[in-house]
């Protein structure tokens, strides 16, 4: 990065390259104009109103959330349409009932026939129905109910049928495409769990009950396969930044990535052949655990340096073979970090410094919290 | 824990036991005491005034900062003689110069003949000096010039000697305590640490100068060396908290562990024995790499559970051995985790909640930032 704005940064900086981003999301948004899906993106790599307003082409409308915080703040903002993907969690209820009465449309997600319960025991007003989407395990391993279960019909069909209640989706996340290299088998990934999910969407079809599908994953996302045009919608959120961890997935090249972290050289120590920077887990997470060949980051430009391990404040890089050349790094030298993981690198900052050809051209302050 | 207040909050949450702030920092207060050596608390493992007013007895005196964000929210609340134990950011520079014309004792730090330069490159109004002390590393492996390097010597005389610099003192770290297991074996790397940070005191009253000394880390301060009364300073700052890593290396009991994150169950995956809790790694950090027998934290009064993994928002869990007992966790069922570090994990969260003998009292709120 070479840009002379940056360098009035404070480091460690989160800096987010504007037309990247800008980019990135055209390339999302025209993907599913022309397979014919709504693309409902996901906010929680970012969490920013600026960036919302970029991914939804400003309309504000038709997103998904992975905390309340997050609804709370969008709602607050004017957005709607915001589906709450996460399972219903008991201790806000309440809440989610008071965005579901003020909203015309809040959406939230289960996965048990405990909080179907636990929805019914508090009705909306004025005649409002909770909308709700089933959460499907299709072999990510994470929440939903199995696919493949007979209780997941059983529950499906409880939610249709319930006073008070609609059904209006089946939810799944295919995050285990984040265990694929390259296109082919993404592709593979994103077809199970269209297939899968799709059956379930028969299934309820030869029961009485129609609804929407959705399922995401950046990866996928990224890559769709035909039969995808048969959902009713897709809800990746990463893509808007991509990170090193996409691009060996091969959602997206290093170039596409538009978040990075900028660091400076504060100390060098040639008894161990290091240079210590400025960045540690407090600016940089600690999410892909030192794994990549450069450990927990790539470094812009200097493919011979290694960020070997962090504590709260402090970076040590080396060299990955010979020895380190200190001329090439004298103290106050800025380097930029690509991080292995946008959405855990983002969350360790509470602003954003946005910039576009060259020029810092505003702040973005995320929302933050449960 | 069991205190019903705690049960009305939004999880996940951090909680902090007044009750064992308050002892550990007496323990530790009255421990230096004794010694006759000064306490100068390090503030980063919690970055609030209300903690900062408990380490500091009220004085808002002494205290270490490990970034400039902090050195500023201190200032600005009235706090004075503080350390900023960090190796000059040559960004900072003049943002230090401004405190150091400001305050009483601001004082800086530095392990590089170029950071005593940009020192002298800005000389301070009003005949002020720069209040420098030199990071020696005796084995830690982190910041800080070599003990054993005959450069070293050179550095702290030419700091003793520049116009308008002030060499306040020598700086150690002991963090290599952190591999340490049980008393002895940190007591010995106290005792190394000591002996080194001594002998290169004697060296520099030979060379005839005089100055401060002072090592930290948790672990070696909370059981201290005799010869460590022969040290002008002490700086250790996890130890106001303490977490599961500092009951490992044998510094606290898990009793004395004053911080927790409260987490409730959001969902079953009978298919995987698993249960889905509301903390993901934005709510505990990955610190630990999921290496303790239950995982990512002590899930506290559940010994048989473990936090095999996590996500942005989502934990899951599984017995250590054995089929889940669902009836024993229905869903928002709280459970409490034990950090393995809390400097990491209090980083994700921009709320504590404060409670003492079963009653909330009150919410801390950190500063955050560089």
């Amino acid at each position: 990065m070479k840009d002379e704005a940056l360098s009035s940064l404070y480091t460690p900086a989160l800096v987010v390259d504007l037309d990247k981003v800008k980019r990135n999301v055209q390339n999302m948004t025209e993907r599913y104009e022309k397979l014919g899906v709504q693309l409902r993106p996901h906010m929680k790599t970012h969490k920013t109103l600026e960036c919302a307003d970029i991914m939804t082409g400003g309309t504000r409308r038709c997103i998904v959330v992975s905390t309340l915080a997050e609804a709370s703040f969008y709602a607050d903002h004017g957005f709607d349409d915001i589906l709450y993907a996460y399972p219903l969690p008991f201790d806000k209820v309440e809440h989610c009932a008071a965005l579901s009465e003020r909203l015309d449309l809040f959406q939230v997600l289960l996965d048990h026939p405990d909080a179907l319960e636990e929805l019914k025991k508090r009705p909306l007003k004025d005649g409002r129905q909770w909308h709700v989407w089933l959460k499907l395990d299709c072999g990510n391993g994470r929440a939903g109910v199995l696919y493949s279960d007979p209780g997941t019909l059983k529950l499906a069909l409880a939610i249709a049928q319930a006073d008070g209640v609609e059904l209006t989706g089946v939810y799944a996340h295919c995050g285990n495409t984040y265990k694929c290299k390259g296109v082919e088998q993404i592709q593979a990934v994103a077809q199970e769990t269209t297939n899968l999910t799709l059956q379930f969407m028969e299934k309820l079809k030869d029961a009485g009950v129609t609804c929407k599908s959705s399922i995401g994953s950046t990866p996928s996302c990224s890559h769709p396969v035909k039969d995808m045009a048969q959902l009713s919608e897709v809800h990746p959120g990463n893509y808007v930044f991509y990170d090193v961890q996409q691009s060996l997935i091969g959602s997206c090249s290093l170039e596409d990535v538009a978040v990075k972290v900028l660091t400076r050289v504060i100390s060098h120590a040639p008894h161990r052949n290091q240079l210590l920077v400025d960045c540690g887990w407090t600016g940089l997470s600690l999410d892909g655990a030192g794994t990549l060949p450069t450990g927990y980051a790539v470094i812009e430009g200097h493919t011979d340096l290694k960020l070997v391990s962090m504590t709260q404040e402090h970076g040590r890089m080396e060299p990955i073979s010979g020895p380190l050349d200190y001329s090439k790094y004298p103290l106050g030298t800025m380097l930029t970090l690509i991080p292995y993981h946008s959405c855990a690198t983002a969350a360790m900052h509470s602003v954003y410094h946005v910039y576009s050809e060259g020029h810092l051209v505003g702040k973005w302050l995320p929302t933050r919290g449960w």
